[in-house]
């Protein structure tokens, strides 16, 4: 079996859906939108970029989301945008942030099986309220350890985790489907990652390189963890 | 000298200005949808009604206040508010976001004779990017060993903060403006609290009764805690 001290969990499009979610909302405010744009503008490139120029002031999340909606539908509509507009975006945020968590195939059969050899960890970043609410409400919280819900997931938090929970960087394994986000800060503190990937991936959490090394590999999906880390079936 | 093995402090309306910034922006919300709300209502109350109403699905700070801005325009102006009103509430919404840390009062006095003598901590409740820039552009960050931004500051909360930071209640001392907050959950789990009024509260926070008791406290300014904790001076 493979020698770590924790096995640590990203949440979002990892054990749960997420993005395709926000491609939902994003479709509901591209027609939402529509009959206010002007002609030439792309309705979904303009509020992907509201949403990168609103990153360092509103952070990640659900409300930072339904901000930037509300932001991109003035800057669009051009004052032609009716109050009952600005009341639905409320609406797709609202529905957002109240969704029952839908969990990814065999994700509790898996942390059922690894729970029993490594301590968990769940590392998320987003909303505190909604972050919290999707942990509690998952009927998975009982697998961690410690949750820790962070503010960008980069080398600085990766550190800054480590150290508060004691663990050696060559001692931590870190699952989770986004490379820039999940992998790369880990490999660079000296930890190990593993890539499983989910269809859709946001726009903002892009990048152009994969990982290679001796403490990086990718899964196809989930299931494939207990065997890769060494966990022989009952 | 009095013996704590950890001070903790409480950010907004303790280390310094917030609650004034939020009550600025209530008046230029009333401002702006005075001339849509029908005759009869109070377009304050309706807004503090929102946020009460808000407070599980969105949560704390500044983001959630936006949102609830928003809302409360839909419900107050019933189809007249135009797009320009939603604009002057993001702008409100941003400018929270952004507006420079004011600090309180001999702040950075008090915590640098405070923090000769213990170890301090930082327990605050809102955005996580928020209150990490606050804290991060305050000038006061060097002086914590710890920093929590937390969703509720509750029993719960100060019981799982202290066994992480493996602190016993008892030798745990908890400085805030909140009684509902920074007060009464600590004194309830056994740790000691002070309090320091400002001279605003806000709705959701208050409560009716002041916890007495050997382990409470209440000062008029921050200023005299160094002589409280039986700090000398130099």
């Amino acid at each position: 079996m493979r020698e770590f001290d924790v096995v640590a969990f990203d949440a979002d499009d990892t054990l749960w859906h997420s993005e395709d979610g926000f491609r939902a909302a994003e479709e509901r405010f591209v027609r939402l939108l529509s009959p206010f744009a002007p002609d030439g503008i792309d309705v979904a490139e303009a509020l992907t970029a509201m949403e990168r120029a609103n990153l360092a002031v509103y952070g990640y999340g659900v409300k930072a989301f339904g901000l930037s909606m509300i932001e991109a539908a003035i800057a669009i509509g051009q004052e032609r945008v009716p109050s009952s507009v600005f009341a639905e975006i409320v609406d797709v945020t609202r529905d957002l942030l109240l969704a029952p968590v839908r969990l990814l195939s065999d994700v509790a059969q898996v942390l059922e099986r690894v729970s029993g050899r490594y301590k968990l960890v769940l590392i998320t970043k987003g909303d505190l309220i909604h972050q919290t609410r999707k942990v509690r409400t998952s009927g998975l919280d009982h697998h961690f350890h410690h949750v820790e819900i962070v503010l960008e997931k980069d080398r600085e938090t990766y550190r800054r985790v480590l150290d508060q929970l004691e663990i050696a960087p060559d001692r931590f394994l870190m699952i989770g489907n986004s490379i820039r986000s999940d992998i790369q800060p880990v490999l660079d503190e000296g930890g190990h990652a593993v890539h499983v990937p989910y269809p859709y991936l946001w726009e903002l959490e892009k990048v152009d390189v994969l990982p290679i090394g001796p403490r990086f590999a990718e899964l196809g999906s989930l299931k494939e963890l207990p065997a890769w880390l060494g966990i022989t079936a009952h």
